[in-house]
């Protein structure tokens, strides 16, 4: 039995029990697949934890379904990252959506996932999903003004997510994005990235007229506080109405949630 | 440099760059000051993480706060555990409180707070506050009737404070409260600690009319998911009012947080 460890900064770690590890290299990173004894099995991407079995439920509800009922009618959505397939999973619960478009970099994460996680990936092969190989930047640029919701299941800002936090990309993600349309990206822990998280709305605040910051609790992340934001240029946010999830086969996200989506703790508040 | 870490389960845990250890043995348990570089000066009990100087503040403001503005005009409150000071230093900051009770069992446990925690510990010396050192349980049955708020600040369910979290425990804090009176208990963590934590809202369930279960996000603490129950057997909990927080000094509790405090995920719900 072996123990693997993610440092979320150089002085605090989560330290998981695993059974089994398997290892890739691929184009763009390491990939790793544990089996741990708590949280099932786990995605780890660079030495970072992406997934588990678990607790992936959290992550994947709610970066998808706040902007999805958000959204007026969505039909056609766009996820940025996300190989794994569960926010696909999610997105495709709205039956108003006739078309994903998935822009995965690395195609190794797709095949890894639908080999080992396929509670996650399973609806990969759904036909209203396509799936491109290709660097998010250099898509942006291929559709403009085409989607209803776009939604950046991206990695970590380093490396070669960088550049994805940055002020330009969200500008191509507004102009991909339909006029009444709406973005949402993952935006790191405000406690432990405090940084990153200023960074990535600030940006975004940049480009878009309306902006909103939720949280979600994320225990295999760091701090176990998790930052979306949500932003769209023409259509308000804050107007949350009531909405009925009762067919969504849902184990986080729920209508409270939604009607409190924006509540955040005063020290959060106070960093954007 | 060494690290520390607490074992969540046997499976999970957090790790902890430190600089500098300080270890005690008090009467009833190992008492440790670890100097961390992420989170400052953190108090460990036999081995579990009780506070730090860089979190405590989520702890404390969410366990006294709901309670205190949910009482109509607190006087006379009951910190039971809690020798660190933390929650008194919360509690006296509501106008209405002219008498606070602490009923710790250790008294190292205060002389250590008061030694190398001063921004945590300094109200203890508050002509307010009256500190008993005494077990809980001997000490309610003396003091019947007494409390508009009773705070279980109460180390995990485990050796000593395993008798706090039973019907027969509650019904003592039960007996303890005036009519109109208001308890609320830290309950551990949903998603790690799943049986305590229904065990504990059952047992509150047995004893009091009116039951609501709220969460934090407490990164230092297992999963980040904090959860906390309120229990009254004759106010309505869930009449949250409009509150006004303006002159506490409050960093982490405010109205909006107030307002949707029962607010759960859904797999949360469905465990109580």
């Amino acid at each position: 039995m072996i123990w693997f460890t993610e440092y979320w900064t150089d002085n605090v770690g989560i330290t998981f029990k695993v059974k089994e590890v398997k290892k890739i290299k691929s184009k763009y990173q390491e990939i790793a697949v544990l089996d741990t004894l708590e949280f099932g099995r786990m995605l780890v991407l660079d030495g970072l934890v992406q997934t588990t079995e678990k607790d992936e439920f959290i992550y994947h509800e709610m970066i998808s379904h706040p902007a999805l009922f958000l959204a007026k009618n969505p039909e056609k959505v766009l996820v940025i990252g996300g190989g794994d397939g569960g926010t696909i999973r999610e997105v495709l619960k709205h039956p108003s959506v006739k078309e994903v478009h998935l822009c995965e970099i690395d195609e190794e994460v797709i095949f890894i996932a639908e080999k080992y996680f396929p509670s996650i990936s399973f609806q990969l092969k759904n036909p209203k999903v396509k799936i491109f190989i290709e660097d998010g930047n250099d898509f942006l640029e291929e559709n403009k003004n085409s989607y209803d919701v776009i939604i950046m299941d991206n990695s970590d800002p380093i490396g070669a997510s960088e550049v994805l936090f940055k002020e330009e990309f969200y500008q191509k993600v507004k102009n991909a994005l339909k006029k009444d349309g709406i973005m949402v990206a993952q935006t790191e822990s405000p406690i432990l990235q405090t940084k990153y998280f200023q960074n990535a709305v600030r940006e975004i605040k940049k480009v878009f007229r309306n902006v909103g910051v939720y949280l979600a609790f994320i225990p295999t992340y760091p701090s176990g506080m998790w930052s979306f934001t949500i932003a769209s240029e023409n259509v308000d946010i804050f107007n949350l109405k009531d909405i009925d999830i009762k067919n969504l086969d849902l184990k986080y996200f729920n209508k409270e949630i939604f009607k409190s989506l924006y509540t955040l703790p005063t020290f959060v508040k106070n960093l954007i």
